[in-house]
């Protein structure tokens, strides 16, 4: 999508160099600060720190990292090696598996020889299909905002949208996934209002969700996560739409901590809950989401510390709790396929359920 | 309670010089600031600015506020500007009407050279009164603690509570509200640990219950809002226990923004979910809350701005969105008496409807 009016990918090949280009979200929303990707170590500690983020692209940032890793020495025990180093970044996403599986099959059988340009241009393949599947995600969730504005009293009014996190083209290739409908859905001329939730602790809302729809137009207001309840209590919210980092084959969904408490209360008040998606989210080897899905407990300084940008224009990080307070920080949570109403997937909306998805399962 | 050891109230009358001291809880966890009040436009400023916050304390100031008025001006004319400056302060909390009122029900009928003292006494009154009432609160809300850790698997663990915003001492005069029963479950050798939910966007969880349960060696963890729907679903919470700023005769409470959100996710995993309250919170006019509590809409600036304390210890404000973003910011949300386990106040716990409150005001 847009930066300040320039098309840009979240991650940009250099096909002349075979490097990786991306956009350090650490940076944001204070600055546009790229990055330049060319060795299996920098693509992991991007991952690990967090200079992108979000499902889709941790996969296809890890695809490259087995690139580069190949490029200096294909053996098979250097592609364990990556592989095992990239797999250990982040454990919530399942994406980061099938990326990391898929070039990992592509290249086994190969010579050591060819390992190398097979996996640049599985990487290069993996980016190109993210773009197309967001379209289509975004597609099928935009006739589902057509069919909730149609209900609507007043058909002409605003569709209010509420997400959470950020699955919007910073989290994939380009698009997004729960935020492509919302872009195509502008773009389409439909009036459309985001309620950007902030997502304590990092705050991706606040500093990555609310920067996309700021560079592409798109109305919004922030919120902070706790407003979730009051808005839907109160009729202004006329869906909700999140991403997620894994689904499991009965439809239970794991996305960004807070998703469970916007879900619950969509559900208290009858309000659509999509989690949009590729399938390439779905991990079929579980069903028990509250029980298999592993939550990556992440540091408790992300609560205690806040950066931000000071008056003066300087990065500053300031602590907002009494010195040396405990905090427990869950990366994720767990909402149970009964409060989806649908997941959104580039083949369409399926319940979140294990029969819908035995369906789909066949389709893929 | 205490900080650093000595006992101290959140407002601490001078009685040689008729003025009032308070904590200022904008410097907050970083630094114990005491400012003296000594006219009514401070104190206004005091509860505007919210160095003084919480249902009970609000109305405490406001009577001190009164009481300066008075002094200065003790005419029909200064006592309904005093009143009206004072009442306009914040919208949602009653308790701030309830003390206006009883001081001013005082004073009236007296000569204008008797309303000044009367006004003093009354003011002293109310905070001995909010003392004793909040001690109350915390013996009837043990006993339900003590119910609950009974009930557990291991009656000798630890019982693990969650709150949201800050209705401790700072919110009162003394023991607070919510967490009186902490405190007193704590002195009296329970287990007890409590979750702390930070409470955006002005953080009073994260910077005053935490900064509380500290100095006052109460175990403690804290969360961001985001966590509680994860921590409930895993069966890490035993109680939730809340303040409120204005309860309806049929039992619905306005509480911080995100209470409703807890509410609902307490409600959907079968949690005891109490509300903490003296019975001057009650709001006896009203009875729906969502339609007639008025919900203090408050500025953008504390959900784009975070304010917080550099390494070099300099308190310092930042930006934590990009620069220009509109933010919506209610104060407060309502929860529905429906998903309030107890209401416990000075006279015991009652259910939170129509006909339980009914016989509590029987009572008073």
């Amino acid at each position: 999508m847009k930066i300040q009016g320039q098309p840009h990918r979240s991650i940009e090949a250099d096909l002349t160099h075979r490097t990786a280009r991306i956009v350090d979200q650490t940076f944001l929303p204070h600055r546009v600060e790229w990055r330049t990707l060319q060795t299996m170590e920098e693509a992991a500690e991007a991952i690990q720190v967090m200079r992108v983020r979000g499902a889709p692209l941790i996969g296809a940032t890890a695809a490259y990292g087995l690139f580069f890793a190949l490029r200096d020495d294909a053996s098979d025990a250097n592609l364990q090696r990556a592989y095992d180093t990239l797999y250990a970044t982040r454990p919530t996403a399942i994406n980061l598996r099938w990326a990391l599986d898929r070039v990992r099959r592509m290249v086994e059988p190969l010579a050591e020889s060819a390992r190398a340009d097979a996996a640049w241009e599985e990487a290069l393949t993996i980016c190109e299909e993210d773009v197309k599947t967001n379209h289509a995600i975004g597609h099928h969730g935009l006739e589902l905002f057509r069919e909730i504005l149609a209900k609507k009293a007043d058909p002409s009014s605003t569709l209010n949208v509420m997400t959470h996190c950020n699955a919007g083209w910073l989290a994939c290739v380009d698009w997004g996934t729960a935020i492509s409908p919302i872009y195509q859905a502008h773009d389409a001329g439909m009036k459309v209002h985001v309620w950007v939730s902030e997502t304590r602790p990092r705050g991706q809302g606040a500093s990555l969700t609310a920067w996309e729809l700021r560079e592409h137009g798109v109305p919004h207001t922030l919120i902070v996560d706790n407003e979730a309840g009051h808005l839907l209590q109160r009729g202004l919210v006329d869906v909700c739409i999140v991403g997620t980092d894994r689904v499991t084959a009965h439809g239970d969904v794991a996305n960004k901590i807070g998703t469970y408490l916007k879900a619950l209360a969509a559900h208290a008040h009858e309000v659509p809950f999509y989690v949009a998606l590729p399938v390439s989210t779905i991990d079929w080897t579980i069903q028990d989401g509250i029980r298999d899905i592993p939550i990556e407990q992440r540091s408790g300084r992300e609560v205690t510390h806040m950066p931000g940008l000071t008056e003066e224009g300087i990065r500053q990080e300031v602590l907002i709790t009494p010195a040396g307070t405990q905090a427990r920080n869950d990366g994720f949570d767990v909402t149970p396929g009964r409060l989806v109403t649908k997941l959104v997937t580039e083949h369409g909306a399926f319940d979140a359920n294990a029969e819908a998805l035995q369906k789909l399962s066949g389709m893929i």
